[in-house]
């Protein structure tokens, strides 16, 4: 089994704290995205979309998507469960990241992507060439700014964004903030309890996965 | 229990699909979303992104997310499995139906949204009011037949999206068809494979939900 992975990339980041959760490890192949790698000949033949993480299993069979990766590990090693201990529990957390991806990672990757000189001509990840939207980078900031507010509002009340245990959601809200940071885009200082949140879950050891 | 609803769109379509095709039935509040009533008092309290489906448990629960309610549904009665059988099966489902949404459903909701005149100033669900952005559904229009080409390619040699088995990614592929139909894009004639997996997902009694 191995890990197609970018040390500096936010999207397998998530794969490799899940991972550092669960106490497994994978032998990883580290991607150059920053130089292109990606879309070399060999690594096509990997994932045709030419995106990371990829896991290969031992059969051969391929996943080329951080959420499918957690999934998987989470079926094979269940404790400590990340993403819930019964289909309420789950469901809850598949919603809560899955919102986090929406208007937190996609909006950033929106506000990110589209403003930024290295891709102009490749607004979206993958092959195909789109051109930047300018007006889709300001929505994106402003998005991520109203996902900060909707976070400090639900923290309020709760140690972890689902509760009382550290979750797959948490995972996605924090690597959504330390991207966030790319653009300079940080947590206001009166988001009080997503700080608290924010400085308790970057202090667990995972975080530097 | 209870699933709040709304028969004539495409994201509660495929909940209800799921659920048909396990032999669950739940009854549902229609919400009309035609003409607002996401965004009445009442329904604020149930959702306060005023997006349906919801699903509401017995317990008060609420899970206010399409895929994770399927994945509720999933967990509470396996049999046929329609995210997989094992850790594999479930993380290639996931993956497909994760790219079939990012790259085909969405791409149709910013495609659709951007260019239709009764959601001036609400290009994105939810609560936040964003302006239409006219390259976004310009480039959503792009991608939708893009996808339509890539579904082609693999269902070349599948009988289902993820091989021998119908499953969630069925679904929202399904669903994204027809929701395509909205703004008039179609299957093209040359998508041989695509086409005859269409008609037969089509024919099954669950594509009537």
């Amino acid at each position: 089994m191995k890990l197609y992975d970018c040390a500096v990339a936010p999207s397998p980041r998530r794969v490799r704290i899940f991972l550092a959760e669960k106490g497994i490890t994978v032998p990883t192949v580290q991607v150059d995205l920053r130089n292109g790698e990606q879309f070399s000949e060999s690594f096509r033949k990997i994932n045709p979309e030419c995106t990371v993480p990829v896991l290969e299993l031992n059969d051969g069979t391929r996943i080329a998507d951080a959420i499918a990766i957690c999934v998987y590990f989470e079926g094979v090693k269940g404790e400590p469960p990340l993403i819930g201990r019964d289909p309420a529990s789950r469901a809850r957390i598949v919603a809560a990241s899955r919102r986090a991806e929406r208007d937190g990672f996609y909006a950033m990757v929106e506000a990110f992507r589209n403003a930024t000189p290295g891709f102009k001509g490749r607004a979206l990840p993958g092959t195909a060439d789109y051109e930047q939207i300018p007006a889709l980078a300001e929505r994106g900031r402003a998005r991520v700014a109203r996902f900060f507010e909707t976070m400090e509002a639900e923290l309020a009340g709760r140690a972890f964004v689902c509760g009382n245990d550290y979750s797959l959601a948490d995972i996605t809200v924090l690597v959504t903030i330390d991207f966030a940071k790319w653009i300079k885009l940080t947590i206001p200082e009166s988001c009080v309890h997503l700080r608290r949140w924010y400085d308790a879950v970057s202090a667990r050891a995972s975080a530097k996965a």
